[in-house]
Formats: structure tokens, sequence, C-alpha cells
């Protein structure tokens, strides 16, 4: 099959891969209709993170399963599913309690590339959920987002514990940050302000639901957040980022008492415990364990009450790979979903 | 009036200090029956923070209302008190939300120095509570713990969501750390870990409802903790020392999607962003908003239905407060009580 492999910062070809197959009982083989190109792959693509040798790319997916393993029984051939980037049995303590990110016996599908035409998914009664029925293809891009940036975003709205009558801060504008907004909407925020500096990614937030632009960045940044809400803070403040930068700009940006969800994938992050302590404020993030959310963001979207696919702004087709990660490292493409 | 001033690290002194008055028409005089030595005491007293001339010592107070000013109307002469160690105003939007030691008016009691026979409490219709009637002497122990330390447990065990069905540890057995695992008891926790390496303060722990003691510390000490808890962590970890071991091993005894409540003052701590990401807890803490917390301490106490004074180890008498530093410092008391 055809797969996408990055060799080195900057260099990702299309190539041959071998075809995926069932290796455990527990496994499904899926057809993809769509993947895409996520901003945490970008890190290795600027060469931020290490590229050890050749890797398969991609960890985001949505597609028909081809095959399932003989101890498989809640989703069959033939049904169209999505699922997280983390496998996980969903049967745990840790999965019950709404974290499948963290599954005892959690599996990334980053090592296994879901950037290709066919994928194996493991613990595939706990990963995968089946949408009620064979979608559209206009409904794919928002079904593939739910497989991450949707499911990342609204993760960090609920750990910021976006709601009604609350003041919703987001800092950082790519696509997890613009689920956010759409999450935070969505919970029922009463106010909330995209952090922005690029005009047709506001005029996205704005259309997601943001009430606020703030386009300055830092201290600058918490400046206009505390002046927009009393001198105070937001309520809630969701770091979609993982910068120093940013991870300062959410804390700052938080009163007291208030929550920062921070989802924005740690990169070089080092807080001062004694800042964080007087900042009064709650943290908590990490991986989104989007196989929480995963029925009720299918049923959103099914349904037609949530439009999370407009995030992506350059569909292309597989083959045409090296050209998506270089829009989004060029930040000419918010987000890029490749076509299987 | 009689009061302690520290004038250089390990050297505190009883001397005479000016008698307080009426500066601000918010203002209440109280005569205390009792105040204390704080573990954050000693940080100045062992040279760590910087002592800059003689400074007053002293935030935990409980006594009797001597004078109010003219805009008091909640306390009156001749009530006993217990009050925060920082004033709030218990009106701003803040306070509202339970976060009175983030109050837009906050003052820090400690620079008015409440090891002393008297003391000046801003603020006083937001920062004080008084008692139904006048404590005998036994309860007053009780009563001047609620002032700092047993609402900074309590806090500590609140923001761990220390409750029915969870299994709680503890890191720190100081004065808060014991405090905690009164809190974690009366919140209803399952099971408590203490983690402590001193005898007495284990059977003073037990005594307050811990279920199990871990000596060791550090990675050791995360390792017995995961061990008793099925390789998962603690449902809640109560940090209550306030060090980069102290926090590293309370983030890392604790299962992902569980709570770090952290009420240790935080010193030279500094979080890996990364490890704190994939970690997967909830991060809540800083100075404790005792004012929440005090109308309820005060009808358990009251009604005997707990008996937080029990942490004080050594009473002594205020000219005797050098003492008690001293004790405290070599860990021969837990928590020094000073009768005034």
């Amino acid at each position: 099959m055809r797969g996408v492999v990055m060799h080195a910062p900057g260099d990702v070809r299309v190539q041959e891969r071998e075809d995926p197959t069932i290796v455990h009982p527990t496994d499904a083989v899926i057809r993809l209709a769509a993947t895409c190109v996520c901003g945490s792959d970008l890190w290795p693509y600027r060469g931020i993170d290490a590229v050890d040798g050749p890797a398969p790319m991609g960890h985001e997916y949505a597609g028909v399963v081809e095959e399932v393993g003989g101890a498989v029984t809640s989703v069959r051939p033939g049904q169209f599913v999505v699922g997280s980037f983390f496998a996980s049995d969903n049967t745990c303590e840790i999965c019950r309690a709404g974290y499948q990110s963290s599954c005892v016996h959690r599996e990334s599908l980053g090592a296994l590339g879901a950037q290709a035409e066919r994928l194996r998914v493991p613990l595939a009664d706990g990963t995968l959920v089946a949408t009620p029925g064979m979608p559209d293809d206009t409904m794919v891009p928002s079904l593939l987002a739910a497989s991450d940036v949707l499911g990342t975003g609204w993760f960090g709205a609920v750990a910021a514990q976006a709601g009604p009558g609350r003041t919703v801060a987001v800092v950082g504008d790519g696509a997890v940050g613009l689920m956010a907004v759409l999450a935070a909407k969505r919970l029922g925020a009463e106010r909330i302000i995209a952090m922005s500096r690029h005009e047709s990614r506001q005029q996205l937030a704005i259309e997601y639901g943001a009430t606020d632009i703030v386009t300055e960045r830092g201290d600058e940044g918490v400046a206009r957040v505390l002046e927009a809400t009393d001198g105070l803070g937001a309520h809630s403040v969701i770091e979609a980022v993982g910068t120093q930068e940013s991870m300062t700009q959410a804390i700052g940006a938080t009163r007291p008492g208030g929550h920062v969800g921070h989802v924005g994938v740690s990169h070089d992050v080092s807080l001062d415990g004694r800042r964080l302590f007087f900042s009064h404020v709650h943290l908590h993030g990490g991986p989104a364990p989007v196989r929480r959310y995963l029925p009720e963001l299918i049923d959103l979207i099914w349904n037609g009450r949530i439009d999370p696919g407009r995030v992506f702004d350059l569909t292309l087709p597989l083959d045409r790979a090296p050209e998506a990660y270089r829009a989004m490292d060029e930040r000419r493409a918010v987000k890029a979903l490749l076509r299987v």
C-alpha cells in the first residue's frame, strides 16, 4: 500500500509500505477514507523533535473496517469507524474514569502510521466507534476531525471547565485552538476570547463562536485578557500550543480559582512552582482521552449540530502529502486533509 | 505589648512592640488567646528565605475582639474570633468564588505579626469568624489550628478531591500533612496513605484516620503507593511540603485523571511540562482560602466532631517563643502553640 514516511526533517515521502494485517485477535484493519497532518507532525518535520530513521507518519483516521480479529465483537467489516490516536481497552479502571489515553494497555497509533491507505488498529473494541451508517463524502472531514483535533479541543474546554456564565480564553489559533472555540461555544460559554494574529483564523474562530479577538501575545496578551475581565482574568483558559510562552500566557490569563486546560503537547516547558502556587489556578490536561467523547461527537456531527471539518482548509490526495506538510509548516494551511 | 521579632536567621526575640490600634474603619484589634509557630516561619529562621531587618512574626491567631472600627458590623468587642492569614473582603468576585486568599483587597497578616499579645486585623468583617460563645481553654488549640494548618490541610484535601471511594496519599507529615489526613477522613476517603518516617507523627496520622503508612520517599515512596493501588496510583494526593522532591513525589503517586492538591508553600520548585502533560493529573493548590472553610471548621470543633488541636505537641508561653522555634527547627515538635 501507499503511505507517508518521514526520512529526515523536511523530507517526507509517499512510498510503498507493507500492507497491515491482523496481528492480535483484538485488532482491526481499516481502509482509510481520509487522514491528515497534525500540528505535532511538524515538530519532527522542523527538526525540533528527533527523527530516528524512516518513520511512518500519522495518527488521525476515519474509514471502513476491512477485517477484524477473532476477539473483536463491537465493530465488523463494512462499518465506517473513527478512532483515537491512542488505542485503549476502554475497560480498565483508568479508561472507566475517562482517561483512555492513559489506558493501562494503551498503544500509540502514531507508530503504525495512519497517513496510509490502510491501518491496523489495536484493541479495536475499545478504540473504534462506528458511525450510525455510511457517511457521505461531505461529512468525512468532520468525522476525521473527531479523531484528534476536535476531541483534543473538546478535552481542553472540558478540562478548563468552559460552560455557562464563564469567560473562556483560547491560547493558540491552530486547529486545536479553533476546535476549542467550537467546544467552548457548544458547552455554553458566555464569552470566548480567541487569541490570534491571523485574519483567516480569527474569522473561523468567530464563525465557531468567539466573541472577542486578542491579537497580542505574552504579557501584553495577558494584559488584554485582564482588561476584558475586570482585571480578574478568564474563568477558563485553554492552552493549545505547548510552548513556554503559551503556557505562561495561559496561566497568567486565568483568574485565581479558574481553570487552565492544557492540550498543546508540551515542548521544553518548565513551570515555576512559586508562580503556579500563587496563581491559584486549576491545571489539567495532557493527551486528550478522545475516546471518551467520540460517541457524543459523532452524534453531534451526524446530526449536523457541529461542523468541525471546516478546520481543514487544504485538501489533497494522499500522494501529495509532502505539499500538505509544506503548507502547514509555512502556515499557509491551518490543517491539511489527505484523501485516500 | 510583647511580640516576637525575627532579627536574623536563628535569632528570634520576644520584645516590646507598639500596641496595634484601629487604622482603617474596617479594622478590628484583638487580644490573642493563643498563637503559634508555622512551618513557613522556619524558612527564614533557617536562612533559606531572606530576613530583611527585624520582622514581626506570626500569622495564626485566635482571640477576643477588643475594639472595632466604625465600619465593622459582623463582629463586636468581647467576641471570640478566628481569622485567616490573609485578610479578605469576602465580597469581591474572587472571594465569592471561594478564593479569599486571592481577594482583590487581600492583605497578609504575616507583616502585622500575630505572635504577639494583640493584633490589628484588616477587613474584619470579611476576615474574622466569631465562635458561638466563649470557648473553654481546652478548645483554644483546635480553634487556633483552624486559622491556618487545619484550613490549609482541608483545602489540600478538597483540592485533591478526597472523598468516598477514593484512595488518598499525603506527602508530608508536618502539621499541615496531619491535618490533611484528618480532612480526608472527614471528607469520607476510603483509604488514607500517610507518607512519614517519624514514629510519633505516624501515630498521630493513624489516630486522625490514616489506614496505611509509607516510610519511603522519592521514587521509592512513589513505588510503594503504586504497589498499594494496583499499579495505578492514588486518586488524590495532598502535597504538604513545598519542595521539588515532594511535588515530584505527589505527581508521581497520582493516577492518570487523579487530583493533586498542593498546599506546601512552593520553594525552588520547577515542574517539567512534559512530565506533567503525560501524568494526566489535575493540579490545584496555593495559599489556602481558609476563610471559605472557617464557619464549617468552627462548627465541627465547637461540637466536638474533630480535634485538630492535638497537632500542637508543645505549648509554651509567648515569652518562650525562641524555644518553640528551636524545637520545631530541630523537629522535636510538630507544631508549637504559644499561650498569650
